[in-house]
């Protein structure tokens, strides 16, 4: 016997690219903000007492839950903090999906999920989006051992209206229901309210996108005061402290910081909408996007080697294999100017 | 049914009290470095720029790594980390005690280990330590699921010789034996060139305690290739960024300054020895400490009622009730100022 015998193993999950060349690079390929966070996040980082380092991270982030409270209305005890929505999901999965009963989610989504159900050990049924590539209710119902799905959806970066949110919420006081809202603030409406009326409805946001915080890992999640409890007990079971001090510091100035938030958003909306646009004038067909990328792809034109072709011009962007995901591309909005460098590429990739 | 049935349910570790007053605190209960940590930190967090915060950080975090790997002689590939050793040791748990034997550690150490074992599912058996408070080998003989243990040992202090901790990975090639060195640089010799010798051997450290960085939240392990391989395979089915970009940095500064290092432990160490002396002149009994704590009592005098005066005073130490732990009280070794006002208090309060 070998000590090989008794251990995890998993395929884990492949993120987008992270290269370290930055010289002509336009990178559209992890759905990042073109623009910075907001400059509280600086003088932060600037005025940080050094002793400080030296003392253990508050284990509650007090100071960055009550920042979330503040602006989103919300009393700290229905608020849980993590390492980044990636951290905060990945909990929720070792919490609430605990049970035999298989968990749903769309076979068209961040394929994460898949990749904790086989880490944790839970019993997953991937359902089928219909044909234009929208979450069909109806599909979901029936018992289960809960549902999780990104509101809007990604890569389709389709928005379900929060009546549908409702059904499957209500229609399963049983299970768990996760609704991960990582692209929430381009346009869609959340399903905070929500979690006031139904008890099993957790909503996971992240200041990784409209917030241009990603390199600083911070995400949350909103519920009812007991699903947070359990959320936190694990969370504590694994890490008592897992948010650092300029995580905790810095997201609670970014969370404050609205009006940048707004700003940045609104920009990114709107180039979304002029490059959608010109894509479309050039033959491409998209999902309606409220995110902050394009799942876009033309008839006739392969998207694996124009994937291949933008990625030797310089511009990355994220190419998912398979079946329905295979004939398009995602690529993150941009600035104006990035995005006129892709349209000008395609002008003469797709002739 | 209700979703609280397939939830789970855990005992969570309780971590030692972060009391945000700062007044006149004496803060004596995690075993924190009373001194700052290298002035590089604060450096690179002054000098981060701020646009840098909207891309996501390096997933392997390779500057910290090589950080690692060009002052410990590691290459890269034998070097996981993680948000501080907690992160690292419940990736571990998770990783390598995946099998149906019973997990070993001692009955007096770590208390994070049983909360690990009962997150992840591991049975486990708390081996006692001897009357002395140490740990014997002989008594880890025979068929198991995998050992871990700190050394030096936690809240005993005591630090056990390499060649007891080569019978234990020696005599242990079906399972891992994980070496949690949080304490090692304060008098200790690493167990790190075993790791050359034996594929199973995992020496988990941090830069919590002997590199004042307990804020920022960097632990890191060594081991054989392919464990490493392994470990990451799980955390990157976890979350592919654990460690945020100021994390990284700071961590690489930290780990690259030596003087820092050698410096505040040195000031430490030596602390310890006067603190550890004038204690015993007042008759108290403690074991040998090689870490950045003294865990000491004595006779007649309850340690729980003491604990409870020296908070009154503003004097946090740590208290662990139960049998063996029950009548000592564990003190984190601070300034050579912070020592004396406690033995001030001591020489009253026991006479």
């Amino acid at each position: 016997m070998s000590w090989e015998d008794n251990i995890r193993r998993v395929t884990p999950y492949v993120p987008g690219e992270q290269p370290r060349v930055t010289g002509r690079l336009i990178k559209l390929n992890t759905n990042e903000c073109p623009y910075p966070p907001s400059p509280e996040v600086s003088r932060i980082l600037r005025e940080m007492p050094p002793g400080d380092m030296r003392l253990y991270p508050d284990p509650e982030a007090v100071e960055l839950k009550d920042a979330l409270s503040e602006v989103y209305g919300v009393p700290r005890e229905r608020i849980f903090v993590g390492v980044g929505s990636d951290d905060v999901l990945s909990m929720a999965f070792m919490t609430f999906f605990h049970g035999s009963l298989p968990v749903l989610f769309p076979d068209v989504t961040y394929s994460f999920y898949e990749v904790w159900a086989e880490l944790h050990g839970v019993p997953c049924r991937k359902v089928p989006l219909d044909g234009g590539l929208n979450i069909d209710v109806s599909d979901y119902e029936g018992p289960c051992g809960g549902i999780v799905f990104p509101n809007p959806n990604a890569p389709t970066g389709i928005y379900m209206g929060l009546e549908n949110v409702e059904v499957l919420v209500g229609s399963h006081p049983d299970c768990v229901v996760i609704c991960d809202e990582a692209y929430i603030d381009f346009g869609g409406e959340s399903a905070l309210p929500l979690t006031e009326k139904y008890d099993n409805l957790l909503v996971v946001q992240t200041m990784s996108k409209s917030r241009a915080m990603a390199g600083m890992r911070v995400g949350w999640a909103f519920g009812n005061e007991k699903l947070i409890k359990y959320l936190n007990d694990v969370r504590n079971s694994f890490n008592s402290y897992t948010l650092n001090r300029a995580a905790i510091l810095c997201g609670a100035a970014a969370v404050r910081d609205r009006d940048t938030l707004e700003k940045n958003t609104g920009m990114i909306i709107k180039t979304r909408e002029r490059t959608s646009g010109a894509l479309r004038e050039m033959g491409f067909a998209m999902t309606d996007s409220l995110t902050n990328f394009l799942f876009c792809g033309r008839e006739g034109v392969s998207a694996e080697p124009l994937f291949r072709a933008l990625r030797e011009e310089g511009i990355f962007v994220r190419y998912f294999p398979g079946e329905r995901t295979g004939e398009r591309l995602r690529v993150t909005v941009g600035t104006d100017g990035q995005m006129d460098v892709l349209l000008d590429f395609l002008r003469g990739y797709a002739g």
